[in-house]
């Protein structure tokens, strides 16, 4: 029923001017002497405090950086076709469309745009297994299985959409052999190595490595340092070094990059280690483990160069790729190399970084992928306590092995794993899986298994398109587990979608209705990813909800919103 | 987890002038000459239309008749202390802070600003029963439970907030006698009524009634009436004419109305027939039923000559009672009349017209009293067939009745009518009842009973509040039924209140969840009922999350938001 109509009579006020037809302006039709007729006038903003505005006749004009701040609308003044105009945009954030039907063969959502290493979050690379390191919670650094799901998905999708690598081979050992600057009592061989199969080069250099704990890297210079086999190269543009290595312990190798402006030469240090990162002043160093066995080294030495930097906290800003150039590679102590590379990208290698590391770090017992942090979501939440598991993070990495699976031709490691990692989809977060339920009706795979849950919307829809890659992929005998989380999450996310509209936007969570709390709304760049997530999942669920809730969520990012009654 | 922090550096534009905490201008500071720098530029909006701005440096100023549009924001020009300002206001609601604890014998929320008879969905006040008939979902009215208790609850809290009225007892056959002009072959003589039980005004006038059909009433004017028992009266600022009748058929009585400024007289007849309203021209015709024994009657002659205007579609402004005077009073056929009265209010007899309706006509096997009128309340639910009941209604009812009972003195059909009231809280809507349930865990009383559930936050609260009423006001035998329904509701209103609230506002109703449709955002004035009703309810549960709720949502009204994250 309609409470109090006597009252909107008495109390509702419209704009004054009464032009209320009038707001597309032509200002061709306006002759600069109506300008004459401006004055400034007080605007009183809900009799809380004053803004100085224009007026001109009737009409009343509010300055744009009081509005931003009020409604957090975005503007910009932007000068072409000869003409200046002044740009306004509700949202800040994007819409990608699918362009065909969701394939877990293929890209991930739009992660080809994705760059996870640069992030300030991560702290570095690892040299020992190729993965980011996450500092969100922790400064230290932590495995963050989330974060490493996108690294592998981003580098997968990126293999799939970037062209051909440029890719220069230095040397394998046998067709492509370098011209090595050997120092005295030192040698450089190339020799049939039983383990490589093949010809490979082995390199000794009597200072030996020249770590043998992280303290003494204090006081290093580059003058003090032990020389070794050294390979002079004068290559820009491709920084992705690649190589198959065997080192004995204490042995290190090390590139040499320079700012070609600034004539600044930095040494990347690859130690025999298990640093994580360090570095003082030019020299920045990577552990790559103790093992001495062969292993293959993929890295991004822009990357590792800006963490380093980063490390020291050098300016934060993206370095540009095109400012450095490499010039050299040091190998110090003893250990054989082969396939030594330079590349624009090496992206399936990144991938596979990460799957092996998915393969490598699964729990056995449980199938999750701990996260070893605790995390705070909301204050009426206990905290989550190191090694809790998270659904989008347990759906990323199936996401991540259900790709590995298909590129590696059905290399079983992969699928074992993908599987296993649906193990705590149907454990309840209070006994350490993922699992809760919206009032015991609707199951809900929690991206953070908090109690009471917190149903973070996107974190679930990445975990159902992580079950989806695998029932898609995966063999008829895995496919019903799969499926059948997959199914029992898509109609909870149906009967529960609407719960985090606003009629303007979205909420990031449920925590209003779990904790009585305000709502936390999703800002911009989250409601976008609710919207890819529904535009997406329209491509392989036919129900209009799906697609009919999506193109709403678009209009509120243009400044529509639901009717009122 | 933050998907994708890369896309935010490339896009979010803020206010390209930089200058963001200048928005709290001081136009004292400027000089009349800054103005001089002003031009005219183009806004794009969202990239679909284009708005003309003014420009001023850094700063681009946007005409409020498009914010207006756009925000739904509302704006005047006030002048006042010497300046002129612009007033900017959110919303055009109004909170009411209760002024103590609730007293179910008090007055009832805020409703002694209601005036429902007078709002334009009112038909008119029927004059066989003194209560208002509604024409919202039916244009040939009908009687409607909600808005005769809000009538009733409106005038009983009126009765304790304004003063004293003042009465002028015009006839009352004993102590107060007035000048009748009595026509040629009419009478007019005092008797001792044995109904009455006291000495009354009886009257005969040869023409009799002039009315035995609606039909007849075309064409009939002014010198074509009968004449009758005549009093001439000259009564300005009283509108409330009360007086207890016993009419024979075909009877009626007459109040001469006139406009002081225009010389408009009005005639309002009020007959012997089940005529809701009818109009003419200048007559406007009441029926007060076809009962032949003493009743007493109080009308409200202003708002009986507007619902006359309305039913001829004259203007449907409100009518100033300052404008109008009471010239007289016909009386024709024959009949007896006592207490005749003009006062400035009669608001308890009103109350009482309220209450006597809903002791008459509930129903006695259900205790309900039905929404004659089919009601669509969305498109994806059944309709709600004529016979339905509505769980505020029967709350207001209550309402009306624990006070009647209170006011009384205890008069027992008043309370057994309204505990008979509570009856359909136990019955499910699918059978007939009001009781619906958020997936089967919290039950819920439907304004609208809808199948699938509605849940409207406004009407919910108001069914919250009869039963508290009740379960305040009763006899300890009866207080248990009310308190467990008010518990169980207060217990659901809690756990569910949340998901009414948008972060900047909030829903009418969980449509959005129920039929996956976009949400029903409420409008203001709703916004402002909710919060209203969750100040009054702070005030008899001690919980915090309402009142910190009802705070947020007060900061909605003034444009603040929910966080985003």
């Amino acid at each position: 029923m309609t409470p109090h109509p006597q009252m909107l009579t008495g109390t509702i006020i419209a704009n004054s001017s009464g032009r209320s037809d009038s707001y597309v302006g032509d200002p061709v039709e306006r002759g600069a002497n109506d300008l004459q007729g401006y004055e400034e006038i007080d605007c009183h903003i809900n009799g809380e405090f004053t803004v100085g505005c224009r007026k001109e006749g009737g009409e009343v004009y509010l300055p744009f950086s009081f509005l931003h701040k009020y409604f957090e609308v975005y503007g910009k003044l932007a000068t072409y076709d000869g003409y200046e105009r002044f740009e306004w945009s509700h949202s800040y954030s994007k819409v990608y469309y699918p362009k065909g039907k969701y394939d877990p063969r293929g890209v991930f959502m739009y992660f080809e745009n994705y760059n996870v290493e640069v992030r300030e979050r991560v702290k570095c690379v690892t040299a020992i297994e190729g993965v980011p390191v996450s500092t969100q919670w922790e400064v230290q650094g932590y495995y963050y299985p989330t974060q490493i799901a996108q690294f592998g998905l981003s580098h997968y999708s990126k293999n799939l959409t970037e062209p051909e690598p440029r890719s220069k081979v230095f040397e394998d050992g046998d067709k492509e052999l370098a011209s090595w600057e050997v120092p005295l009592g030192a040698s450089l061989s190339r020799v049939l190595d039983a383990g490589a199969g093949s010809y490979v080069a082995q390199f000794n250099s009597p200072g030996g490595g020249f770590f043998s704990s992280v303290n003494k890297l204090q006081g290093d210079n580059e003058d003090s340092l032990p020389s070794g086999v050294f390979l002079k190269v004068d290559h820009v543009l491709d920084f992705i070094l690649s190589l198959n290595l065997k080192l004995s312990g204490n042995s290190s190798f090390t590139v040499v990059l320079q700012n070609r402006e600034k004539r600044e030469v930095f040494h990347l240090h690859y130690i025999f280690s298990d640093l994580l990162i360090s570095a003082q002043d030019q020299h920045i160093y990577h552990g790559i483990g103790l093992s001495s066995g062969w292993r293959r080294i993929t890295r991004d030495l822009i990357v590792d160069l800006q963490k380093g930097l980063v490390y020291q906290n050098k300016p934060k800003r993206k370095l540009s790729r095109s400012k450095f150039k490499v010039m050299g590679l040091i190998f110090r102590g003893s250990g054989s190399l082969d396939n030594l590379t330079l590349s624009s990208s090496e992206h399936l290698a990144q991938f596979y970084d990460a799957a092996r590391w998915f393969v490598r770090h699964q729990d056995p017992s449980t199938g999750g992928w701990p996260n070893p942090v605790k995390r705070r979501v909301a204050p009426g939440m206990a905290d989550l306590e190191p090694g809790w598991y998270s659904a989008m993070g347990q759906g990323h990495a199936i996401s991540v092995l259900a790709r590995a699976y298909h590129h590696s031709g059905g290399d079983p490691q992969y699928l074992r794993s993908a599987v296993a990692a649906l193990r705590p989809f149907r454990v309840p977060s209070a006994e350490g899986g993922v699992l809760s339920s919206f009032l015991g009706k609707f199951p809900w795979y929690e991206e953070y298994p908090t109690i009471p849950a917190s149903f973070v919307l996107n974190g679930f829809i990445y975990s159902l398109l992580g079950l989806y890659d695998l029932k898609t992929i995966s063999s008829p005998d895995y496919v019903k587990e799969a499926a059948d989380l997959f199914d029992q999450g898509m109609s909870s996310l149906k009967r529960l979608l609407l719960l985090y509209d606003t009629g303007s936007g979205t909420s990031y969570d449920l925590r209003h209705f779990t904790l009585g709390s305000p709502p936390n709304l999703a800002r911009w760049d989250y409601h976008a990813t609710h919207v890819n997530q529904l535009l997406l999942l329209a491509t392989i669920d036919r129900d209009p909800l799906l697609i009919s809730t999506a193109e709403r969520w678009i209009g509120y990012m243009n400044g529509k919103r639901a009717a009122h009654n």
